[in-house]
């Protein structure tokens, strides 16, 4: 067995950045602040500008190369002068960006083969005192700068390199996992990669931390971190429970068995039509999914939008008798909500419970409006009225393919779109989706983590 | 429209027994009170005679034939003795008798056109005093002959028809309606029939009557009616929530529309093997139904024991996945367990649920079992590991056909009676319980009440 050791020196030498490509950042990032302090001087008032994220930090994994640039402003500027600065300073710097929407428009742009970001902030007295999201992040810079050196720099990029092997790196609202600041403060928190695995395979959540002792609330998460410079924040809000139990799975998982390819897994091969046929005959299930074009959004409102229309199409399947196994989204140009069912056909008739016989206003209602009908009953079980009557759909498909769809909770974009048109794709038809998320198919069907 | 007074009348006459019924049936209850007290002298205890039940009381629905006797004996008698005695009684009024089993032997046979029971008990001081259940007999029997005149003899006779024509006479253990006693104490506390329907109309459940006012205890009951002779016992005790709401449901109907159809109702025309298929077909359900010779018992024991049965296997088949629309159970010389199956197939794989990831000790075994099984999985959903393993069964019929069946909760004479063996039908094949149950299909397909 290989020894974690040597299975972290290993990992060390591809991830950190040598002296050529620090010496290059270093050159890059100089150049873009001078060029930005120069469009700043332009303007009729004072700002300056911070680097902020892990470039600035010196924790970024070789090979990433995002530039972070913030330009701080002074609080009194009013937000729409604050936002027109902003994008002209930031298109002076980056004369080939575009726009960009966060909390702010902010421009976005390539230099000298970087992305970089260029945010206008207001430059506030402390975190506390923010008036939009982005005002924390110079904070947040400032906090770690202080603290890490060189060698916890090293674990840094250790922990995030694993997040990324294990598919739990990154805050965005796709992947909910750990974002860059998280897991710079849990190395902190622990003093190394090592002793930050070592507890959180034992943790037993909702697990809170609270590195300056400062929290002034508690937080409903599987994993809390009060952010030092806000003792309201949990850094972790956006963690699902999913990414903590992974993050424990695979921490037992390297100590255990120590090993590179954890850091750095091959991705499946992609599944082909044929494969996704084969895997639904041998599971004995019912796969239906709705195809349509993907609502052109950004993946922090694509993602949410199409979890929230997978969950509300989920519902209703159950709800109607149409007993989903397991479901997945998959995005691309196309999206898809794909179902795999347990039950798929329903009888033509349906249970459906009356008032109990002694309320008697409802129950002669109730009464009197199937008494005379198609359906079966009304006839008394326990202390109730009971009719079997037609059910509206008796397959999962007839459902899919009806306007009723569109009553299931749907993500208000996804919803546009797919009255834009959306295929139903049921039985052997589901195999076409290899075509474009074979990988993500071959997850689907081999999920062992 | 007719009128309540007039379909009243119509039922009475054909309820009330006549001069000439009355005179026989006096005859031949003074003649056999005779011979028991001439075969009672012959023992070297005192004990008396008493004839109890709706022939001594004059509420009897005219054709029918009980006449209960029940000789009493001293309390310091012991159980074994009264025993022998009571069967040498009832062997010597009823020759060609045999005996029966309910809280004592007891012997039962005909006399003169007569089915009647001889039951020996016990002569206590008052019902609270009794040592065995059928000691309170007498003391119902004195209480209702004070009470019950000519007139309100007549509405028992009504409310007994009634509840005859609605299905809910009777507090035998398959019936689970109102006994007798029960009818005469609610005719009493409402005066006549028609009160006690207008009344029972309005009912919420649950509903309590206390003729004597001396009740000691609270009863779990959608009726309670303190026994006048006992305050610690409910005479509706065995009557279920079904048959209160028949009782109401009916009630509002006859009020609303009076007619004799609902005293005396024909029974529906059996249904053939070919009118089960259609309607399965209708309904587009999965009939299954488990086949076995009818336990040799009496049918106190036979009904609860196919009840449990058939909840039994219900509770499995619901949580093996295969949904169960509608149960019912049969019983003649075979017994049948029917099942009505909305979900009668399921994939090859189920989802399987392990422990939460941070709960090591298990997390761990649960992956270690499954890793290297042929499941899919284990994967993380959630904070969980989950598994899809195989099925055991994957149609309802497979399970039912196999020893599986004998670990759901069965009564142990049906037990027994299945280990000799059963018959399970599916699909067309339940068609063929219609040559002994057409009857029963009948109602069960065209339940409304």
């Amino acid at each position: 067995m290989e020894r974690f050791e040597d299975v972290v020196a290993a990992v060390l030498e591809r991830v950190e950045p040598d002296a050529d490509e620090r010496a290059h950042l270093r050159r890059v990032g100089d150049e873009l602040v001078e060029r930005t302090e120069e469009a700043v001087a332009r303007l009729p008032v004072e700002a300056d500008v911070k680097r902020v994220g892990s470039t600035a930090r010196g924790t970024w994994v070789s090979g990433d190369r995002d530039i972070d640039l913030f330009v701080r402003f002074p609080p009194d500027v009013d937000r729409a002068t604050l936002e027109s600065y902003g994008l002209e300073v930031g298109h002076a710097v980056l004369p080939d960006g575009h726009e960009e929407f966060a909390e702010h428009p902010y421009v976005k742009g390539e230099f000298e083969g970087f992305d970089v970001d260029l945010v206008p902030c207001y430059r506030v007295e402390s975190a506390s005192a923010i008036q939009s999201a982005v005002d924390r992040t110079p904070f947040h810079t400032r906090y770690l700068e202080a603290r890490l050196d060189d060698e916890l720099a090293r674990e840094v990029l250790l922990f995030k390199q694993f997040l990324k092997g294990i598919g739990a790196y990154g805050s965005d609202l796709r992947t909910r996992g750990f974002s860059g600041y998280l897991t710079e403060l849990l190395v902190l928190e622990f003093g190394g990669f090592r002793d930050l695995l070592e507890a959180a395979a034992e943790w037993h959540p909702p697990v809170r931390f609270d590195p300056e002792d400062h929290g002034t609330r508690s937080f409903d998460d599987p994993l809390a971190v009060v952010d030092p410079t806000d003792p309201e924040r949990n850094v972790a809000a956006v963690l699902s429970a999913e990414n903590v139990a992974r993050l424990q799975h695979y921490a037992r998982d390297l100590l255990a068995e120590p090993r590179e390819s954890l850091f750095f897994p091959d991705p499946p091969a992609p599944l082909a039509p044929a494969d996704v046929r084969e895997f639904v005959a041998e599971r004995g299930t019912a796969p239906v999914a709705l195809r349509f074009d993907a609502p052109d959004v950004v993946d922090d409102q694509l993602y949410p939008q199409l979890q929230k229309s997978l969950s509300g199409v989920e519902d209703v399947l159950d709800r109607r008798g149409f007993e989903v196994l397991r479901a997945e989204l998959f995005a691309d140009d196309a999206a898809a909500l794909f179902f795999e069912l347990a039950v798929a056909e329903r009888p033509t008739v349906e249970r459906h419970d009356g008032p109990p016989v002694h309320v008697r206003s409802h129950a002669g209602g109730f009464y009197e409006k199937y008494a005379d009908s198609d359906a079966y009953g009304p006839f008394i079980d326990g202390d109730r009225y009971v009719v079997e009557r037609e059910r509206e759909f008796t397959t999962a498909v007839e459902y899919l393919e009806s306007d009723a769809v569109f009553d299931a909770a749907l993500g208000v974009r996804v919803e546009t779109a797919m009255a834009d048109g959306y295929e139903v794709l049921s039985g052997d038809e589901v195999g076409t989706l290899a075509e474009e998320f074979g990988v993500e198919l071959a997850r689907y069907f081999d999920p062992t983590p």
